[in-house]
């Protein structure tokens, strides 16, 4: 799968990443804000080895159209700010492009723009695209439904310079319909960050935990989803979309 | 709903204390092997305040015909020794009484009475009977669907005497394919029950962690079978089985 | 070592269970409020098999000089209201009796009191008298001593009822000079209490916790801290006066 | 402090990281055996901005005495091959230059050339040179001192590919005399390092973790040490000698 990056952040550089090592993915190209690095390759910048083209644009340079025409891709990875979907999104789903967006916050107008490509081709958003923080909600969602009387608390840690809730900890509070007296933050140190859901029963406790090792965890949720959307049709999908399925009876 | 209850050894016991003291339960006699206490009462003799008549009874002076005849009940609970089964199965299935069996193990004798038994009553077995530990084998074996190429570990920790691997333990790994190598046994102190079973990811790890507090937790697992099997036609039921209508779309 | 135990509330039963199984010390008597249980024996009240005397008495009914001279004992364990002290105080630091006071809270007349016991015998008083509490306030106070810059955080965790942050948790943090902000409350379920502190560094996380299974764990904490009290002169001693002598160099 | 640096492999290059950020500290000079990166300079190779100089030149392009003469330091810091101590060691020990070494294993000779060194300079060596994992060790020895009959086991997680026991835990082990079915090793994806220490009591449980977030906790063990060491005279340390001057009463 031929994938382009829009973004070149922390979380981008670590998508890069995952996507020039896997075996299944080719990073095409990076688009970024930014001239810095500009016609730098990814592969040599990061000191990885990889066959991809991977080189990297700066977006004012370039013309989307006919960008795109040049180089073309099955998929592109959104890791950018939040404003660049009007730039590329039209010209992506004209080609039928499936759009994977991991932006935190999106405003009104481009949850409107998104609901539009997605009458042409596949548009994927999460907030947070981590397989395991999603997996978390899932799950805590149907223990809460077979478990309705069980008290709910989440633990969420991450390093001491983080200011306010974690976001993740803010969706998953949501998705749990947890009050925001019901999360509890903690920040020490250089913690990457920990999400601990909490199930209290009179006579026993389950615990779902999430741990984060290094941003490169994104870069598998973009690779999960990815796989996951393959051969969907256009429409807007969430993670909870590509989970569902997993979810059917016989799980043997 | 009127119950029974077979056997009044420590995990019995623990049953009986939360079947009288919940609303929708009431606990009408108990059956057991041994003679001592016969004729006592259950709240009585355990320091709880019930209406519930809860008279016990020993199994060698009692013609199960007769005594199911006269103290009728809706649903008999199991906790008894596995032979017992033959004692009683017969008798309550022609009643339409429903069996909810916490026997760890069965031979083949009994494994075969349960599935004549379940033609004419619902039979249901369950091994371990804590709501937390299935719902954690069953969270587990999806997150395996999902993400078969994670690594999956399990930590078991008990109190200092207690020999060789936990049940519990040995039926997660089976029902997740793990090898005894992957099962790790810490025995500390008066660690009442602790097992975890982690996921290793390359950069998340996911944890899934369940914590007994005290033996009351088999009580309510044995209210939530009770309370999911309502409704259910005849046939032999285990634990998955009132699980998975909550694993559906749409959860919320 | 002969022992009389003040209070025989869930703390002070818990209690008396250890000290009536210990091999090394022996329950004379429980002097308690309540005129309920008077004159039956601890250990078939509570139905553990002991050749103790353990009977049990109303206040109400002893002159306390008197009782003393005809039930001697060598210490005195307090799990009783706080004014109790002003009963028993004067004629146990007469005596030499150690007094052993688990009171969470005195006021500032028994702080005195305790004062002018201690010029005669050897008086302890401990508000959390669990030996695995202390000491993680010991060596948490020893990690920011070597590791100043290191974030700590507590997070302490109970069941659902529980009103307010724990007062063990109070105490760790006043310890530690934690603010209120750093202390995370966790209610849920019927967790018996969990206190977990957190120090974390730029590169690596410390956690030191403590998990209370029951309160016998009181129990032990009382025959700790009656062993090593033993030999000590007549003074006020505190659960770090008697951790200390452990800390010194060459463990080995 | 003025440091040198022997070896440059992932641990030696987030030493160097972290040295060349800390305000007290100064990075003179990388040596290393390979001729790859000679004459580069750290901080630029690593993207880290300094002032300090910083260059690399292989071994074996230099006169260790002529080097040291000519790029003086107060401290060598040796994350290099165990036999490197016979290159340099002579040389510094000459010059009254601390030698502050984390090699793993070394063999008889080498252990013979320490304590021939110790002589003339301040001589370091801790096979693991993170501050948590020798607070843990110090602490749970403590605990052991102060808790003989309590259960002690030890869980260690790390990636999936690492091979055998982890050497902390081996180490771990020793310092508290745990035998090896006591340990229990934990593979799973991309898990950094976590060590944790149970202590298991009757009625209670006292858990120490250290959990390992990068490389660079090295450096701020290498950074630790070299500030407790100042001051102090030739002869061997090792980490319970610079924390032991912690752990004296009155920790207040």
């Amino acid at each position: 799968m031929r994938a382009g990056l829009m973004g070149f952040g922390k979380a981008g550089k670590a998508v890069a990443s995952v996507l020039m090592q896997h075996p299944d993915f080719s990073l095409k190209w990076v688009l970024r804000r930014s001239e810095v690095l500009e016609h730098r390759h990814v592969g040599e910048f990061l000191g990885i080895a990889t066959e991809d083209e991977a080189f990297i644009r700066s977006v004012g340079h370039v013309d989307i159209e006919t960008f795109l025409d040049e180089h073309p891709v099955d998929c592109i990875i959104d890791f950018s700010p939040a404003e660049s979907i009007h730039m590329y999104g039209a010209a992506a789903a004209k080609r039928g492009i499936t759009i994977i967006s991991a932006i935190s916050h999106y405003g009104d107008a481009e949850k409107e723009l998104l609901h539009t490509l997605a009458k042409d081709t596949v548009v994927f958003w999460s907030p947070n695209i981590t397989l395991g923080v999603n997996y978390l909600m899932f799950a805590g969602k149907f223990l809460k439904k077979i478990a309705p009387w069980a008290d709910i608390q989440l633990v969420e840690e991450h390093f001491k310079t983080k200011q306010g809730i974690s976001g993740t900890a803010i969706k998953i509070a949501e998705s749990l319909d947890l009050e925001s007296t019901e999360i509890n933050s903690v920040r020490a140190g250089g913690i990457v960050g920990k999400h601990e859901l909490i199930f209290g029963f009179p006579y026993q406790t389950v615990r779902l935990v999430h741990e984060s090792i290094s941003r490169e965890a994104f870069g598998n949720g973009v690779i999960f989803a990815a796989q996951n959307l393959t051969g969907m049709g256009p429409g807007l999908y969430n993670f909870e979309d590509i989970l569902l399925p997993y979810f059917t009876p016989n799980p043997n």
